[in-house]
């Protein structure tokens, strides 16, 4: 058996992807069956530090041990001053624990999120939502599975019957709070099937890819929340565009997945844009 | 064996009310399977009310066989004009698809909610999460448990450290529907740790029961949506209280549960009272 897959030398990256991955996530249901008493007392932020960057360099040491030559760009890495910038490098884009306030919680999504990028473009994805036990996995051009098997979206065209995803949260910003609070009036107004909130970007992306959820919208998470469940959505045959209908942009902080265009473009046309900076330049 | 458990009359009632609410699950894990593509069609609706109907005669049937002078109030029943009155009678208050938005779109918190009252205080309450597989249950004064093993709430008493769970929908009535939107931004403005939205009422008092959310409330929900899911927070050391903080009303279509009396009351407080009617006098 040949060391090197000629037709496809991306192949052992993401098999050792899927490898690693798993790893991480047996590692965050350790943590969070131990830690139970530790999380529900005084400071649960240092636990999920800790946490968040024990399993980073679990990660990174994993592949850099294979693949010395490659590029990371990962949370935790980041927040300790690393620089967040996509070069043509094979680059790893790594959020260890995605969905960090439900990890607190306990609250059911959860998810390892890994994406590789060869010349800046999405070779393949893996997000590993990891109470649940479902394996995301997409290589370009070949399709998208969960556990092995293969998904797609709804393929959903009518926004008024649609399923919408999107996250709440408080922002000091008084009129991008407000703006975003506008949003969720405007979605509903359309009116959708409904709004959903669970918690973690990458789970959001990979309901969308496996037809559970007709199409997510968000601006203010990082090219580490997106890069996986991009590549796992794309493979599903999804769309994914940046929040004003134009194309995709992983250093963005911004994005609208959905289960067809028709969806994407209304969502586009919906809501309003937030000032979320870029995750290239604003650190 | 004796037939009639004297120190625990409602024990029987109970360990039928479990194996009906398995195969009611059963039933809608089927449904799930066999019609996805007609799901994805023009006309989810009608199989949603046909599964809907089809599981609460499953239900309704079972449990009149062996308990014939019982009184039922079924979402179906009362949708078909049946009367809503809660009464002294032993009742099963039965609410056969919670979730049913989920339902049609394959969101994974799906639930078959049974509560049942005798003289119009709740005895036990069985919660079934069918695509997660989780059976939670309550028996008044014996604890809670989920697939047999005891929970408990978080004990959280700080809401600034709390996930707070709630449902969005469109209203037509343009006040309520303001005043819906100004108690989520409310809540996020105090802040807390983030709000969660699953759809579907009874797995969300689930969550609050088994640590997983901190608080859930809600306005314009149904006794059906609630009975199942009060036994069960209720016996996992959780708070039951009226939107306005005062004592919880099965009928009255408002309900907040929490991991402590103090998360509740500062729920009850935040938030503004929108005008539901009652379930058993505004039909």
């Amino acid at each position: 058996r040949p060391r090197f897959n000629m037709s496809d030398p991306w192949q052992e990256c993401l098999d050792l992807c899927v490898e690693v991955t798993k790893k991480a996530g047996e590692m965050i249901r350790e943590a969070l069956q131990k830690d139970i008493a530790v999380m529900q007392k005084s400071s649960p932020v240092d636990l999920v530090t800790e946490t968040d960057q024990r399993v980073e360099q679990l990660i990174i040491s994993s592949i850099k041990e294979k693949f010395p030559a490659h590029s990371f760009i990962g949370e935790e890495s980041v927040a300790a001053g690393a620089a967040s910038v996509l070069t043509d490098d094979p680059t790893w884009i790594i959020d260890p624990i995605d969905g960090t306030t439900n990890f607190v919680h306990r609250f059911p999504f959860v998810s390892v999120s890994i994406g590789f990028t060869v010349k800046k473009e999405i070779e393949f994805g893996v997000v590993y939502s990891c109470i649940e036990d479902k394996m995301y996995t997409a290589r370009k051009g070949k399709g998208a599975f969960c556990n092995g098997a293969p998904i797609k979206v709804s393929g959903q065209e009518d926004i008024s019957r649609s399923l919408v995803l999107t996250e709440m949260n408080f922002d000091k910003d008084p009129a991008r709070f407000r703006t975003m609070l506008a949003n969720v009036e405007s979605i509903l107004t359309i009116p959708v099937h409904g709004i959903r909130s669970p918690g973690s970007a990458a789970v959001n992306m990979c309901l969308v890819a496996c037809g559970s959820a007709d199409a997510y919208y968000h601006m203010g998470i990082h090219c580490w929340d997106m890069a996986g469940g991009a590549a796992v959505v794309t493979e599903a045959g999804g769309v994914i565009m940046d929040i004003s209908g134009g194309p995709f942009d992983l250093m963005s902080r911004r994005l609208i997945v959905a289960s067809s265009r028709a969806v994407a473009e209304r969502i586009a046309k919906q809501v309003a844009e937030l000032r979320v900076g870029r995750d290239d330049t604003d650190g």
